[in-house]
C-alpha cells in the first residue's frame, strides 16, 4: 500500500517535509498547497509532485490522498485540522495546535469523532539524545524521577513581526519543552512558576514580550522541574536535558558537526553545538514522519497526540498567566482537560 | 612575623582547617579548645599543639594568639565572634555566622567596630572550577549575565537529628549556593521563589524540613538565576555550576578521581564524582586558610566578609519564606542590612 | 543534465551506494548486473531501476551510462577500470584497485589515456571528523606536522575463509589507514616497519594472516606516523586519528549514536562507539558519491584519485614485506610508481 | 617509630623530596648534603632540619639516619647507592640508576646482599590515572592485553648542554614510559624497534640526540606496544596511555587545572593540560615518599624496585641500539639480567 500525502503550507518546514518523505518507500507526497504557487514550480516538478494548488480543498476533496500535513500559520491549524478530519484525513500538524485551549479542543473532538489519526509535531520527541533519555527513565535507571531539568536557548532571536503574532516566548519556543518534559517525566504538570526577563533585545520586551526565561514546575508525581529559556545564545542552538531521579541520572549533550579536539598553546577547544533546529533535529525531523507513516500503515498511536498538543499548550497559557500575575499558576485553573481526554 | 592561631571547636572542620594551616609555613596552631579534650590529646600532640584546653577563653585571652577560628555548633557562632572580636583576634568563622539575621547583624558591627578581620567559610569561594568560573565573568568573557544555574547534590542526607538543628534544607545546605551566587555574579539578589519537596525520606519531611528544591532568582542586574538541590544523589556529591550570558557561558563540571575512561562490551564508563565534600573541596579548604593568612599577614580584605555571610542568610530566610507561603519573597523584606555594610 | 549510472555488483557496499545516490537529484541510477539477480528483483523495481541484467557489457556498451561503480570482488577490479575507460565511462571503484602494484599501474594507464575520472572509495576522506582534520592540518592550525597516530580496530573479524582471499590486514584493512595517513599529512609514507600478531583468533594465523599490528611510518617531510590495528575490539568500531605538530594537536574521537550520559552508583556510562562501518561512514558514504558527482558535473579533480589508491597498495606491500623480513622497509623498493603519476 | 631521612643531593627534586616527606608523621629529614650549602639555610631552618653539610658522609655515616634520598647528578647514583647499602641505610634513588647497564647491576648487587630497600623513583606509578589503569589490567576488566600505547611529550625541551649529559632521549626521557609500559602490562618487553627525528630544534641533533620518536615494543606475553614522544607539545605536558585487550579497553587522559568549559561564538573551550611533571605528578611525588615509608614501616617490598630501574635502562639501551643500527634489538642482546634478580 501507498499512502498518498498533501502538504497543506509549503514554506520552510512544509519543503522540509517533503523532501524527508521521500526518503520513506511506502509514501508519496502527491500535492501541495500554498498560498502563493508560482515560486515552488521547478520546485514541484523536480520532486515529481503530481499537484500544485492554491486552494487546499483540492488536497482534502482527493479521495486518493490518505494523509495530510498542516504546515500553515499557527491560526489555520484548527480549522483545517477540523475540516481534514471531516474529510476522513489522517493529520500531521505543526505545532502549536492553536493559541485558545478551547478551540484546541474543539479540533480534537472532531478529530476524536472521525477516528482519524493525528500527530502533532513536536520533532524533539524524535531525536536520538531526548528519546535515550525516556528509555533510560521508563526502564527505571535512574529510578524514581526527582527533578527534571531542561536547557533550551535559540542561537538567535526571531524578527520582532513575528515574535508579535507568535503567541509569546511559552507558546512559541518553551511548548516544545513544556511537551519534553511531559514525555520524559510521564507524569502531568501541576502547577507554573514563570520568571522571565528582557536581557537580549529591548525591542523584544517593546512588542510585549521576554526573551529570557526560568519556569518551574510541580509534576503530579512529586517530581519537580525547571526549564531554562533564552531566545540567543551566541555558541549556538542549546538543547540539553538532565533528569535526576533516587537511582541516578541521565544527561543528554548537545551535538557537534564533528568530534575534534584541538590543542594549541591557547587552549583545548571543540566544535560549537550545531546551529539551529534544522542542524540539530535532521533526525528527529526524519523521526517523526517515519513514525507517523508507520502509525498509520500499522494502526497504531501516535507517539505525541493531540492531548499531548493539547496539554502543552495548557501550560503555555499557565506560564504566561504566572509571569503576569508574579504568583505560581496551578494547570487546572487553565483550560480544562475534558473526560474523553 | 609568625601567626599564632587558636581551633574553638576540634570536631571533623576543626580538625582539617588544623591539618591545613600546618601546611603554611607563616602560621601556627598554638591552641585548641574543646568541651571534651579527653580524645583529643595524642592528636594535638602529633600536631605539636602547646595549648589543649576545655576554657576556650583560654585562647580569647592569650595574647599570643593573633586569629581564633570558630568550629563550634551554630548556634555559638555569633556570641564567640563579638568576644573574639572584643578581644582583638582576627576571626575565620564557620557558615552559617547564626540562624538569626539580626544576631548577624549585631556581630558583625562588633567586628567592625573592633577593626579585625572576619572571615566566613564559604570555602567554595577557594574551589579552582568556581573561581574560573568568576574569573571569566570577571574578565567580561561571557558578556552579561543572564542566567545562573548551580546544581548542588549532596552523596546522601545528614541524619534526622542534626537536620532538625540544622536551620533547615536553605540554611544548612543551601547557603553555600546562595553565596556562590552572588560569588559568581557581583550582583545582589533581590527576589526568592523557592519550591520544595520531600522525595529522598519522609523522616526529613516529618522533621519539617524539604530533601529537594528548585529555586528562582532575581539579581539586582537583572540576571535570573535557578538553584537545584537534593540531599542525596546516589552516584555521589554533585556540584556543578553554568553561567550563560550574552557573550556565551562557562560551566563547571564535578571533580573525578582519574581521568580514566573504560570501554568494555557494555558501555563507555568513567568514574563518578567525588565522593562528597571532604574529597572535593580539599583544594578549597586549603585555599581558604592560605588566604584567610594572607589577608592578615598583608593586611588585605577578605575573600569572604562577614557582610557577605550575612546577605547568604538573608537569602535563606526569603527561600523559607516563600516555600511557607507559596509566593516569590523580595530581600528588602528580610532583615534588611544597615548603612555600614 | 541528469548522470546515469550503473553498478557493476550489487552486494552490501553496491546496494548501499545505489541508495545513497538516489538522494542526489542530478544522478540516476540506470542499471545494475550482477553474477546473480533473482533476488534483486524487487529491490531494483523498488528503486525505479530500468536494467537489471547479469552481463555487464549492458552497462559498459549503453552511451546513456556516464558512469559505472565497480562493486565487484578486488580480482576483478582492474579490468573492469580497464574496460569502463576503454568505453569512455568516468569509475568510481572500491578499494583496493587490485592486489598487484603491476596491475594497477597499468589499469591507471589505461584511465589516463581514456581522460575518464577515477574515484577510488576511500570513504573515511569524506568522514566529518577526519576532513576537519585535514583542514586543520592544511590551515597550518597544528604547524609543521611531527607525529600522526592512527587507532583503527574492528569490532569483529571477517570469516576466515574471507581472510584468505582478502589480501591480508595490510591490504584489506589497513589500506584505509594508510589512505588516512597520506590525506592528513599529505605527503608520501618513505618507509614502513611492521609489527605484527596473532591474539584474536588462532584460526587467522593458520590462514597466513595476522590480526593485530602496530606499523611506524616515515614520511617525505619528515614526520613520524604509527597506525594501531586489531580485528576485534570488544566495544565497537574504533575509528580515531591524532596529528601532532609544532604549533599544537588535533584529534578525532570516534562518534555515539547519542550524547547521552548516565550516573548510578557503579558509575558514569556513555555510549559505545558506533558498531561499524556502516553504521560510522553512513556520512562518508553518502559525501564519496556527492563528491563523485560534482567532480563530473563540475568537472574537477576527484578527492581521491587511481594514484591515491595505488599509493595505499605501495604502503600495504611495504607492511607486508617488514612483517615478513623483522626489518623496515623502504616504499622506493616496492613498485615504483611511474612518471606520469 | 620515627624514621629519619637524610637527603643526598638538594635541588629542585630533594627539595620537592623534602617537603613532600615533611606531610608524613613518621618520617623526619634531619640532613641534608649537596656540594654547595649557602643558599640552603634559610630553605632548610624554616623546616627544622637539623644537619646541612656539604660531606655526605655525615649522612652515610649518622648511625640515626634510617634512609637516604639520592637526589645528585645520575653519574654518582650507583656509587651512592652501594655506599648507603653497604652503610645499612634503605634508599631512595631518582632514576635512572645509571647509564651503565653493568654499573646498575653491581649496585644492585651490593643491595641485594645488604638487605636494605631500594626504591627508584618511577614516580608515575604513583599517579592516580596510571595506577588505575594498572588495577584495571590486573583485575582483568580488559581481559588479555593486546596494545599498550604511551603518549608522552614534554611541553619543553631541555637545554642542549642538559641533554649532552642527560644520557640521550630514551635514557632520559622515555625511561619512564618504559617503566610505565612493564609497570601496566605486567610482562617483559623482549624486542624494541626505535625510530627518531629531530623536528623540534636542530640543536638537539647537533648534540647527538633526537627529539621525537616512536617506538615499538614487543612483550613476553605476546602483547604489543608502542610509545610516541615529543621534547615539545605547545599544549603543555601530553601524559595520557591506553591499553586494549580482548574484553576492552581502558585510556586515561591528561589533567587539567580545573573543569571548566567556555562556549563562545568562537569555540567551545577549556583549559590546556597541565603545564608540567611538578603540575602533573604533584600526586605521584607524594605518593611515591609516602609507599616508600610504608615498605619500610611495614617491612613490605618496594612498588618500583632497582631490578625494574635495571629493567628500564636496559630497554632504553635497546631502543638506541636500534635508533642507530635501524633495525628491531632483541632485549636478551642487552646486558643480561643475571639469576638474582
Amino acid at each position: 500500500m501507498i499512502i498518498n500525502v498533501g502538504i497543506i503550507g509549503a514554506g520552510r518546514i512544509g519543503k522540509i517535509h517533503a523532501d524527508n518523505l521521500r526518503g520513506i518507500p511506502q509514501l508519496r507526497v502527491k500535492s501541495v498547497s500554498d498560498i502563493e504557487i508560482n515560486h515552488l514550480e521547478s520546485w514541484a516538478k523536480e520532486r515529481q509532485i503530481e499537484v500544485l494548488t492554491t486552494n487546499y480543498y483540492d488536497i482534502l476533496n482527493d479521495p486518493e490522498i490518505h494523509a495530510v500535513f498542516i504546515c500553515s500559520p499557527t491560526n489555520t491549524h484548527a480549522t483545517l485540522i477540523k475540516e481534514a478530519a471531516a474529510a476522513g484525513k489522517h493529520i500531521f500538524c505543526e505545532k502549536p495546535v492553536s493559541f485558545s485551549v478551547e478551540e484546541t479542543k474543539e479540533a480534537l473532538e472532531v478529530v476524536e469523532k472521525a477516528g482519524v489519526k493525528l500527530q502533532v509535531g513536536f520533532n524533539r520527541r524524535f531525536d536520538p539524545n531526548f528519546r535515550k533519555i525516556q528509555q533510560i527513565v521508563q526502564e527505571g535507571k535512574i529510578g524514581n524521577p526527582h527533578i527534571l531539568r531542561v536547557t533550551s536557548r535559540d542561537p538567535e532571536p526571531p524578527n520582532v513581526e513575528y515574535i508579535k503574532s507568535s503567541g509569546g516566548l511559552f507558546m512559541d519556543m518553551t511548548i516544545h519543552d513544556f511537551d519534553m518534559a511531559r514525555y520524559i517525566l510521564g507524569s502531568e504538570v501541576v502547577e507554573v512558576f514563570a520568571k522571565g526577563a528582557v536581557l537580549v533585545d529591548p525591542a523584544i520586551g517593546e512588542a510585549g514580550d521576554i526573551d529570557t526565561a526560568i519556569i518551574t514546575l510541580k509534576f503530579a508525581n512529586g517530581a519537580l522541574g525547571v526549564i531554562e529559556n533564552s531566545r540567543r545564545a551566541a555558541y549556538g542552538y542549546d538543547q540539553r536535558l538532565e533528569i535526576f531521579g533516587d537511582k541516578g541520572a541521565a544527561k543528554a549533550d548537545n551535538n557537534r558537526a564533528n568530534t575534534v579536539e584541538v590543542s594549541t598553546v591557547e587552549h583545548v577547544s571543540k566544535e560549537k553545538p550545531l546551529y539551529f533546529f534544522l542542524e540539530r533535529y535532521t533526525q528527529a525531523y526524519i523521526g517523526e514522519v517515519k513514525e507517523f507513516a508507520t502509525a498509520i500503515l500499522e494502526n497504531q498511536p501516535v507517539v505525541c497526540s493531540g492531548f499531548d498538543g493539547l496539554q502543552a499548550e495548557r501550560i503555555a497559557k499557565a506560564a504566561r498567566q504566572s509571569l503576569e500575575t508574579g504568583v505560581p499558576v496551578k494547570l487546572d485553573q487553565v483550560g480544562q482537560s475534558t473526560a474523553i481526554y
